[in-house]
């Protein structure tokens, strides 16, 4: 079988690439364990090939049909599509927003729908898909009320993937994911960025600033959760997502100063002096119209986890990032 | 002002254009009473103009970029968007309902975008949003859960149109409609075709199949009252929607079998014999996807109303179509 991410230059995509390649197999949407035989990594710019001879590397737009018919063939069986526009960009540059997480969503569903086999199709999405007076505890059925293009453009993609997998255009599923911490590398658009930012950088010895209050309260999971659950919701049997295609994912809720907490624990009052509050209402207004927590009782019953705690999380990332070594550590 | 009615030469868009020509003026954006100076109704088919030199007749697709561009000019300050792919076609004709009820809404959202004044922008939506388990009541922060193509591509539009208002592109508000009954005319696409068929054609003499069981639940409101929430909804200022801009209209929650028990007191047991149940497996999957009934606070607070019962739902059918009378005025 083929296997196709799109965004595979990415963190999240590279990661799973690496975990997809170390498997070897997933299982079709007949059910049957088969060979990755090719792993197509599709983005904008060239992803890493790890030297593995199963890895083909597409660059090129996600949104043009021409690039997508270059990356999905007749023995695609499992497609990631991971490729985004992070929030605060989808915000900024409305109408980018719009042709990748929309778009080219849509255009990924119709090019797999031509093939005819229904092939499997995951999707990620996020918390920012709800908004407005929210239920302290969102559940599977809270409405979604996204306050962002972002969201209105995640929620949209998610409604087209149901549709599709309902009509047996694709066999989809839609991981809704929490926000991820602590993904390693430099800042980015994102409104949640903060949250990887504020541990990270102290880590590397370097200042942070945190644009929302210290009670700001986020719902997290690390890279390495993150990989393990997308990669249990793309071998779940359809049959056991009849009532919806879309799982909320398992996640911590933890506020920005517990999360500190845990790094003055883990790497001293030092790490967490260089931590600056400088509140941004724009990334305010978006990050607290997000869930902090969501009922995840379905996931959990389908096998999806997440995180032991804060502390785990912070750990991961050191041990992931070479060189860096806990004080405790050293 | 100019104002432009998709679908309008439909049943709703012809009578939502005499009563706004009946009327001569509607609400602006800006809170100013404005003389309707244009009224365009743009259709595939001819709308009839009714002798008034105010209405201008489009006849022309609009999921055609330059045929939208002849419907809203920079004095277009109130868009009507009634034309819409029914449910029952949308789910046999697939690309055909994401090209009208998806791509021409957006469009139509990005045409008036352009003209940077953020003209009114009415859709119509429709309980086909809902479905999968629901609450008894469903309420505004129900999740959608569409089970139609239909229904899915309704959902999308709703949310594209909240984004657009939110981010000041247009001033827009979603209504979504009950099921409208007693329509006039012939039976349609729609999946729920026959909540109006099993009233008007035993009025009319006539033969009629109710493909859903006695005991099926529908969620009615009159043409007449519709029309009334449609304008009301377009007068409502901005700034009570800013929750959201999707108001679930109320209506009436009545079982087949009350429906005909209306019938048969209004227009005796002979009326009622012209109906003959076949229930088609299709339809009652669609239909008993919607939910029965919903919480109307909301609107209710806002001022839009629903019928007072069945029976002068029926009534009013028969007052509004000439020639027709009931047994008990004769």
């Amino acid at each position: 079988m083929k296997v196709l991410i799109t965004g595979g230059a990415g963190f999240l995509g590279q990661r799973l690439a690496r975990a997809l390649l170390a498997r070897g197999e997933l299982r079709d949407s007949q059910g049957r364990v088969r060979r990755i035989e090719q792993l197509v990594l599709a983005d904008l710019v060239p992803a890493a090939d790890f030297g593995d001879d199963r890895v083909r590397i597409l660059t090129g737009d996600i949104a043009d049909p021409a690039f997508l018919r270059q990356a999905i063939d007749t023995d695609t069986a499992s497609v990631f599509h991971l490729a985004a526009v992070v929030s605060g960009q989808a915000e900024a540059e409305f109408e980018l927003g719009m042709r990748i997480n929309l778009d080219a969503s849509r255009l990924l569903l119709d090019t797999c729908r031509a093939l005819g086999h229904a092939p499997k199709v995951v999707f990620t999405s996020s918390v920012a898909v709800y908004g407005g007076r929210l239920p302290d505890l969102v559940r599977d059925d809270t409405a979604l009320n996204p306050r962002s293009s972002y969201g209105t453009q995640k929620a949209i993609a998610e409604l087209l993937l149901n549709d599709y997998s309902r009509r047996g255009f694709v066999d989809g599923r839609v991981l809704r994911l929490p926000t991820i911490s602590v993904r390693p590398g430099k800042p980015n658009k994102a409104a949640s960025s903060f949250a990887s930012g504020i541990i990270r950088e102290p880590l590397n010895g370097q200042a942070s600033v945190c644009p929302v209050q210290p009670e700001a309260k986020l719902w997290l999971l690390s890279p390495g959760a993150a990989i393990e659950a997308l990669i249990a919701g793309h071998e779940l049997p359809a049959g056991v997502l009849e009532e919806s295609r879309t799982i909320n994912l398992p996640g911590l809720s933890v506020s920005v100063a517990e999360m500190l907490a845990a790094l003055e624990t883990l790497a001293g009052p030092e790490a967490v002096a260089r931590v600056r509050f400088a509140p941004d209402p724009g990334i305010e207004r978006i990050v607290n119209s997000w869930p902090a927590a969501w009922d995840v009782t379905r996931a959990k019953a389908l096998g999806l986890a997440a995180d032991a705690d804060v502390a785990s999380m912070i750990a991961a990332y050191v041990r992931e990032t070479p060189g860096l070594s806990l004080e405790r550590d050293r």
